[in-house]
């Protein structure tokens, strides 16, 4: 690795390592929120503040982008990298809100396999972040979200399945195939974010 | 501003304006859609005539990229802001649509929030086109567009809690949450479009 | 067409056009599982196949852009485009799957119209990918992608203006939707490629 002198790009690296550790919160506070004995309205409330500190991150790479004269890798993939784990944020905050909103009646507990894979998506990006620096071990992060993303396709098709087996009224099914498709779409916003920095890792080799 | 010797190049802004003012009036046609005492047929052929007016506008641009050697910006930053607006017009579109051939017995009057919301994106992006030239106050559209979106998001959330509160029934519940989703896709889309001007004034900063 | 020294390049072409192949074959599966005399258990299996099939071929590429000094366009062009072929090859797999685990009672003909529209459009750029190299055609391969998948888009409103007229039980509805969204997703993937090779024949023009 080359010593590297223009101190100005740490920061980068770390808002995109205080933006993957949002995430972590993100997803812990959904599991807090699809447990059975959980505080609804409380749950929701903390998963608002973490929305926002999220969105205070992003602000500030999409400021600095601006700002600064040398980027450490080009400025569009910054902002798109900075955006992608926005998404993943938002989404989460998306399936807080829709348990909060529908009240639906019983959460099928496949559910929680889903949460289950969000905070190990989110967990790997945050160990990831730092690697971001030296190029080092992305390809092997790639392959695992792809992987984690793979598995997470299959368990929602069960779950949509499930759902559509006449154990549920329609009703339920509308409101749990929702949660069901914003959760999966929150893994794929996850595989987003991978791809975004496997092409980053392919400009920059 | 710097002088300009490239008369070529005003074109490429005429037509991003033209596209936008398609967008101004597929709103207003959208309002009047939405609206009680509507001729649903009649206000659905103005539409279609007005996305094909946004065709022929986007295949001008495509065509006129295809055919300039110095373009005001990158080649495929024109191309994707031109599909970015041409996906607005062809999502308003699709609402148009769906509202004439689903026959959904009663319009929930929260939808007419997301045209409002439709509306003042239209307008602003249109407001915006001309300051494509300068590369001035990009960044308050940005975030404005960025801010009417959440808004939208919100709205929607709260559309789709009232359509599942077991007030509707469920086939009902079905035509006007696909409305609902296509109304907040119509949002998203012009939130791309922002996102993509953002990206062309960052590159040319 | 200038000569060409650089043998390695080749190999590009190649994948390529496999990959597209496995889309053909996709396609084809994707009739059979919607016939009415269909073995769904095993043509589902054969489509698994060919999706890993298809999974090698991509990684192929994948592979060759790190390892390739030179490459015949952009790193980043060739990763869109094989991700792009990659995602047709899922969604087609995901439509299989959906036929499979839901169980629908019937299967609307017209379903089968958009399957169609999919093999003529997996024949097309089956066809078209050794044109790449030359980078003749590919306009008259946009538009006709393009025309398609209006085609689809249109198919695809009537599809759900159908399930919603009341002939159908709401959970019906809900397995039939899905299924057909998956269609029309699966069309649009299509349009994403033809969008990925416009782009790079506008760049390399």
């Amino acid at each position: 690795m080359r010593l590297r002198f223009r101190p100005v790009e740490s920061s980068f690296y770390d808002h995109f390592s205080d933006s993957a550790q949002h995430l972590v919160t993100g997803a812990g506070l959904l599991a807090e929120m699809l447990s059975d004995e959980a505080d609804r309205e409380a749950v929701a409330l903390r998963m608002r503040e973490a929305e926002h500190a999220a969105d205070e991150t992003t602000h500030a790479i999409v400021k600095q982008v601006n700002s600064t004269f040398v980027t450490p890798f080009d400025r569009e993939d910054i902002y798109a990298l900075a955006s992608g784990l926005d998404d993943v944020m938002d989404m989460m905050d998306e399936v807080v809100d829709m348990v909060l909103l529908y009240e639906p009646k019983v959460l099928p507990p496949e559910l929680l396999d889903q949460v289950e894979l969000l905070q190990r998506c989110a967990d790997l990006t945050a160990t990831t972040m730092p690697n971001l620096r030296s190029m080092q071990s992305l390809g092997e992060y790639w392959i695992e979200i792809n992987r984690l993303e793979n598995a997470g396709d299959r368990n929602h098709r069960r779950i949509i399945a499930n759902l559509f087996s006449g154990e549920f009224k329609a009703m339920e099914v509308l409101k749990l195939k929702d949660i069901a498709e914003a959760l999966e779409g929150s893994i794929d916003a996850f595989e987003t974010v991978a791809n975004r920095i496997e092409q980053i890792a392919v400009k920059e080799s």
